[in-house]
């Protein structure tokens, strides 16, 4: 059986789910080597038998005896540490986002490109939830019509708040913090790109983040060029848990995705109702996405097939939600 | 336009109920008496405009200027007053039960068999609630096959059942008091008669219940002769609210009934969780269904058709409800 | 008890409905005049013994026996006859709209200020459905906290859409036509005025609407001038039937309101799923709205209340509709 | 970091499932044996490169390199297989039943008491369940209450029927194969063991399964020593799916586990309602509940802990189980 030697960089909170899906979840993957500057989270996969440890990224693409790499270091870093490995002749799988400018962006584009025979996956691991993949099958097939309308939600649960607080004036605003994984669903599901963005939003609950231009909840009306429809919201005060609801108007039927987060099958009829407890994380939320995503790369290295989401997607999300930033600081309609 | 004079005997919560129905929502009716002990109520229907009031039921019968009658009055005396009005020549619409034993409900039944052009009807009203008379016309229409096994729960909201616990005594029981609509329902939608009943309870929440030969929550098995099976639950203590849920398991098709009871189209999304708040009551439950039962009544006088819901219906419910008692009274399998 | 003599003027589908709701479900009203000027609708209302009918609405105000009159006359009449009516005495109840243009509708809000011993109610019925009434109860009662989104779908039923193309020419567009309710409530609940509007649609299923300068699905995106924003869906194209979606976010607790439309409580398990059939029309989903409406407007009239909703909102939800059609004809964002 | 060395018998449907678990989703699993008299079997796990194959079992718990058995045998070899390993000095995973009789189970729970070092664990994967072991975690914490009703349904999809039809004659009856995952679930939540049982059925829809004294749907009540109750329906002709629905009626609130089994977090809205397609079948429904349970298993070799899921029972279900039958067959109500 065909394992592919892999590293990861990035050991946070993120970087070790990472971590455990390629050490105990994915058997084509085998993780030998890891980076990271914290050297607390390099003996959490010691432990595990892992001896390739590095704390500098260009010492482990350079020394390690890997293939592939899982980049889930800060988004800062993600186009650089990119291009690093694929000049190298790695495989790469990054997380979100591709770059924080659209230069960035289509630097990696064009290294990608140059380099045919190695595979690249951007990682919206939405794509991947077994819910919005069939979504997508069910486009794909014909039997629910072609979309013309994207309505999506995406609020972090009200419980973590506080840390939002403190990381938002570094976070680049909702729409690049947030909602680019509605807009590459978005632009994945109407398969056009956007024409106009008017965007909205405030801080609602937390007037601080109004003040630093930030916002605790916002929204996006967008129209793409194939005449389809985006509405938008996201936001941070979700009071019953973690709300990524998605609902798709096509010409025959639609969908919804996620009405109700429900945390598991239980209904609780009690004393105030008939109750429903909720996801309250998104790692709980994804955790099949996350894996299978991964599993996903590393069938396309075996196989030599093409990943789903590449990155051009990662470019063009990039853009909307610089876009949608530009409408929400101005308060005029964008065109692109 | 036809319009049936018409008198009504009891004037309680559900009484009161009725008297409004008569009064404002159906054109058909015209409420001209009102027969009760209590002169406080007749004060009420008398500011509505209504002058033949009575303290003596025979009275109203023999002197009131009426076609038909509405009995409302405590379950003893149903039997009788059927009877009087009948054979001076009135239509008749009564609460549940038609009598309190079985003599006396065929008692009731030959009476009505002597006055075909008189037109009796029975108030079990849930035959008339759309959802039930839905998956009523879903089975005759044999869209959805023929029901084999039939699942109901009957649970009285818990906020209310200081009441019951005074009422207990007098109450005849889980079976005669309350799981008479569920044992109709059953009746109706199989179509076949009952053959033995398994029948436990106790008090699992008010052990003085049991003291008395009481439950606060008790179960029966049935199987009916056409071979089909009945499973019924009936309690006094649902915390969230008036629980009445039915099941219908068919050879084509489930159904099911009322899994929610919620008061409205709010659904609440809060710190703890989705939460539907539920109705928490019969009377806003089946507030459509005792009107349509009496709209249909005085169509059947009108239009001189034999109502839904008649004597027979009565006996039935009536003996699988004592059979029922006595299981649950004596610990053994009872068969009729 | 008071009865209030009344007339009405048309008697189309929902002309019927408010009649019907004045003969026999309104004990405080009495239905004593008509006018239509299709003779066979007064035909109908003769057969139930109204007796003043009248194909000239001026006649009617001028002869007939009446203290209130119910408008469900064409939306190009309402003005005017609101007018005349109250010029002449007359307590109104109209239909929406106030009228068709901002000027109307500020010429009958002074005629209503210079009567103010008649009562005037604008049809917005919505705000008398038990979920609607419901959500504005934990608005002000401030269990709920305050709203500053408001996000909404009304969205007519596909197998009703042929009426709808016939019509669409003179429909003045969906903002005109079906928006206004969704804008009232949301002027309703949030309780300030919009300040901006970006508005786009299509005929993404009926091209020859976008053709003619309508859409069969329209999206806008409004921000309020308290900071709060709306995001509205307005649309003639639902494959499960009507529906009207409501949710609001507050910053306490958020709703949702009638997130499926059932059409009763009945679940259906088959060879297919679990499937929740759904209300088809308006009528059926606003029935107990529109008797409540009235009911209100007959209380108000004789315990001298003020009507909860009256000229003022018909001129506001006008602007509002008419900034909307602007922005999506010119797709430019509007600014109030 | 441990690695418990484990062989596994049996590679049907389920035992494929658990081996693929062996090999890639637990870590402190090493899969390194295999037994199965189908030599096609044994080449699928042979691709992973496991080499210590056999035909028969007793070779391989003599001779292979493992401290641990996991046994999906066919049922009636369970009791002598678990025996013979644990003589043998290995822990054991055993699939249910624990034996074919009650004899054959007391035989089994005397061997494990008498290797009191070595861990046994029976698989009610049900038990790992999230939803049930949620709910046992809130009855524990006593914050729902103590059960005194416990209701379920477990209905294998209609799909498959053709499958049972040909098994039915061997399978023991419906209370045997099917229901003993209600009744360990039953006796898990109540903590009492049962006194009376009542059990009818038929073949509703496949006659012929009824002249075989088996059933194709079949109802169940019970009572409890100490007072509670459980009512149950099993059948095989769901037709919307895999349906293993649980309801307990505790003091305090009652909780519903999967009253819709959703296969996804997609709702359809189309043409004829609002649908939600379901789970196919119990690999899928189960699946995290079928890695969970061994995952602990490990767990408890590992940290010698004592497995939630004992000899006993398997013992009490069977029991149970065994008088079911009983019940249905005759007729008559058992008393255990």
């Amino acid at each position: 059986m065909k394992k592919i030697k892999t590293g990861i960089v990035g050991l946070g909170r993120l970087g070790m789910h990472h971590a455990e899906d390629l050490f105990c979840r994915i058997p084509e993957a085998e993780l030998v080597a890891a980076c990271s500057v914290v050297p607390e989270e390099l003996e959490k996969v010691k432990a595990w038998g892992i001896t390739q440890l590095y704390s500098s990224y260009s010492e482990m693409i350079a020394k390690a005896d890997i293939e592939a790499v899982v980049i889930v270091s800060p988004s800062a870093q993600h186009a650089e540490q990119i291009i690093e490995a694929m000049e190298a002749g790695k495989h790469v799988f990054s997380e979100k986002p591709l770059g924080v400018s659209v230069e960035e962006c289509e630097k990696v584009e064009k290294v990608v490109e140059t380099h045919p025979k190695l595979k690249f996956q951007l990682g919206f691991m939405r794509r991947y939830d077994p819910s919005y993949a069939e979504a997508k099958r069910k486009i794909d097939s014909g039997e629910i019509g072609k979309p013309f309308l994207f309505k999506s939600t995406s609020n972090d649960p009200l419980a973590t708040v506080e840390g939002f607080l403190k990381y938002a004036p570094h976070s680049g605003g909702p729409w690049l913090d947030m909602s680019v994984h509605d807009v590459d669903l978005a632009l994945w599901y109407i398969g056009s790109e956007v024409e106009t963005i008017y965007a909205i939003g405030g801080g609602y609950l937390y007037p601080e983040l109004e003040k630093i231009g930030c916002a605790d909840n916002a929204c996006a009306l967008m129209k793409f060029k194939n005449g389809a429809m985006a509405q938008m919201h996201v936001g941070y005060s979700s009071p019953h848990g973690y709300q990524v609801e998605t609902e798709l108007y096509c010409d025959g039927v639609n969908l919804r995705i996620s009405a109700i987060p429900a945390k598991d099958r239980i209904q609780i009829y009690g004393r105030d109702g008939v109750k429903i407890e909720c996801e309250t994380s998104w790692p709980v939320r994804f955790k099949d996405a996350f894996l299978l995503e991964k599993k996903d790369f590393f069938d396309c290295i075996i196989n030599d097939r093409i990943p789903v989401c590449g990155a051009k997607d990662g470019t063009l999300t990039t853009k909307v939600a610089i876009a949608a930033t530009k409408a929400f600081e101005t308060g005029e309609l964008i065109r692109l």
